[in-house]
C-alpha cells in the first residue's frame, strides 16, 4: 500500500448523528469496511455515555472487531480513565484528540490543552505497566491535534503554538502526532506549510491528516498534505457525520472519493471498489434518513478505469 | 490577480437545465457576476436554437454585457456560422470546443475533430479578415479541447494525440488552447501531465483549465492545475448545470468553493466573496428549482477570515 486510509465512519460519523446504530448493525459495517480493504478502523470512544449515546457500545464493538484477520482496532480515548476501559476492551491502538485552541479543548474535553497533555503522559505510563503486565502485548497511542488549521471558536490558530503541542505530545510519548482540520478551515498552502513542520520536527512520529470537506476543500488538502509526504489519511465512509449544510457539505472526507483520487493518481490504497460500495449500501439500508455524501459512488468509475485490487 | 477566474454558468451552466432564463434576468445575473469582480464572463453560445433553446437569445445577451466596463465577454461558437453570428453580436472573445475523442466530437457537433480544426482556420481566416474590416477590432479565439482526460463515449483518450490536437491548434491561430475534463473523469496526475506538457509544447498559448467536479475531485484538480502554472480557470456559479448526480455531484467546478480555495492559498482572485453571494442568491430566485452546489456558501468564510477587496 502506498498510502494508508483510517475508516473513521463508525466513531466519527456515528457520533455526529442522532440516529443509534444497534450493536450487530455496526459490527456488519465494520465487517463490511474490512472486506474493502481498509486495514484500520476508529471503530469508537470511551467517552461518558450520556454525551455520546451513539458509541456507549464501543466496548463490544471493539471486541468483535479484534476478531477481523489483520485489522487494526482503533479507539478514541479523552482521558485515562478512558484508556482503562479501551485496555480492559481488548483495544491495542487509542487515538488522543488534543486540541490546538483552547476554547475547543475546554468546550469538548472541559480541560487545556496543557492539561491534556498531561493525561497524555498519564495513560502512557498506565499502558507501558500494562505492556510489562503482559509481555507479549505492546500498546501505541496516536494524537490528533485538532483545530490545527484554525478554530470555529477561537478563529486563528498560532501555527507556532500547533507545533510546539505536536512536539509536547511527541516528547509525551505518542507514537504518532498528526493534524486534524476540525471544522474545515484549512487550504492547501496551510496543509502545505504545517504539515511540512511537523515532519521537520518529529520526523518518524509526525502522523496522520484528518481533513474536513466543509468548504469544499477537502480532496485538495489531501492531495497538498499527501504532497508533503504524509502517508496516512483518515476519511469517513458517505462522509458520514456531515455538517447541517446542504447540499455536499459533508463533515469528514468522504472514503470513497479519497480511495479514488488516490487510485487514479496511481497511489494504491489497498481498497477495493465495488466492495466499498456493498459496504455504503449496507450503511444506507441501516441509516436509510442519513443522507450519504460522495460523488464517485454516483458518477461511478470512468469508462476504462483500472482499479488495482488489493492483491 | 493571481488567477484568472472565467465564469461560465450562463453558457455552460444554462445550457445543461430545463428551464429556459429569460433574457434581462441573465442579463441582471451577468451585471451582479460582474459585480462581483469576475472580469471574464462566457455569456452564451451561437449554435442551433432548437438544439439549445435555452441560449436562443445570446445576441441580445452580448449587446448587453458588452456595455459593462471591463468585462471580457466570450461566447462559444462551433463553426464559421457561429463566429459569424458572434461578430455580428459585437463578440471580441470566441471560444471553440475542439473534442479529442472522435466519439464525442461526432455527437457533440456533428465533425471529426480535423474537421474541426478545418473550421477553426475558416473562423481565423474570417476574423482576420473582419479585424482588417474594422481597423480598431482585434478578436481572439482560445480553444478548449474537450475530452482531454477521457471520454464517456471512448473510454481512454491518448495523451499524445490530446498535446498533437493542441498543438495543430495552435498553429492554426488560436489565441490559447486549454484542456477540458469535459465528464470528470482526470485526476491531479493526469492534470499536471497533461498541462505540463502543454505549457512545454505551447508556450505562452497554453489555455485554461476547465475542470468538472463529477467525482469530487474538481478542486484538487485545480489545485494541480495551478501547481503546473496554470492561471485561467473556468467554473460555474453554484456549479449550475450539475450533473443528474445527487447529492453534490455537480458538473463545473463552482466558482464559489473555487475562489475560496485560491484566496485562502493567498493567491488573489479579484472576486469579492459577499458580492458573490448576491449573484448566487440571485440566480436562486431566479431559478428555485434548480439545485445549487458549493460549500463555502453555506458554510460562511471561516472565523477571523480576512478576504482580500479585488481593489
Amino acid at each position: 500500500m502506498d498510502v494508508n486510509v483510517t475508516e473513521v465512519g463508525p466513531r466519527d460519523g456515528l457520533q455526529s448523528i442522532r440516529n443509534i446504530l444497534p450493536t450487530h448493525k455496526k459490527c456488519e459495517w465494520i465487517d463490511a469496511l474490512a472486506c474493502a480493504g481498509l486495514r484500520e478502523i476508529e471503530v469508537g470512544s470511551f467517552v461518558s455515555a450520556r454525551r455520546v449515546p451513539q458509541l456507549a457500545d464501543t466496548a463490544e464493538v471493539v471486541s468483535y472487531a479484534r476478531g477481523i484477520v489483520g485489522l487494526d482496532v482503533v479507539v478514541l480515548v479523552p482521558n485515562l480513565q478512558g484508556a482503562h476501559a479501551a485496555v480492559e476492551a481488548g483495544a491495542k491502538k487509542l487515538t488522543m484528540p488534543i486540541s490546538a485552541s483552547e476554547a475547543h479543548s475546554l468546550a469538548n474535553v472541559g480541560k487545556t490543552s496543557e492539561q491534556m497533555v498531561e493525561e497524555l503522559r498519564r495513560v502512557k505510563e498506565y499502558l507501558h505497566f500494562k505492556s510489562s503486565d503482559y509481555s507479549d502485548e505492546t500498546f501505541e497511542v496516536e494524537v490528533g491535534i485538532s483545530t490545527s488549521f484554525g478554530c470555529s471558536l477561537a478563529g486563528r490558530v498560532s501555527e507556532d503554538h500547533v507545533i510546539a503541542l505536536a512536539v509536547e505530545c511527541a516528547r509525551a510519548g505518542a507514537t504518532s502526532v498528526g493534524l486534524s482540520d476540525t471544522t474545515g478551515m484549512a487550504s492547501p498552502t496551510q496543509v502545505r506549510r504545517l504539515f511540512s513542520r511537523l515532519k521537520i520536527e518529529l520526523g518518524a512520529q509526525a502522523g496522520a491528516a484528518h481533513l474536513h470537506n466543509t468548504r469544499g476543500l477537502g480532496l485538495a488538502n489531501a492531495l497538498a498534505a499527501y504532497e508533503t509526504g504524509v502517508r496516512s489519511f483518515d476519511s469517513s465512509l458517505g462522509g458520514l457525520g456531515g455538517c447541517p449544510y446542504a447540499p455536499g457539505a459533508s463533515g469528514n472526507i468522504v472514503t470513497e472519493d479519497l480511495v479514488f483520487m488516490f487510485e487514479a493518481m496511481g497511489v494504491r490504497t489497498g481498497v477495493e471498489f465495488e466492495a466499498l460500495l456493498r459496504a455504503r449500501e449496507l450503511l444506507r439500508a441501516a441509516l436509510p434518513l442519513e443522507p450519504l455524501y460522495g460523488m464517485t459512488p454516483e458518477a461511478g468509475l470512468p469508462k476504462d478505469f483500472v482499479w488495482p485490487s488489493r492483491f
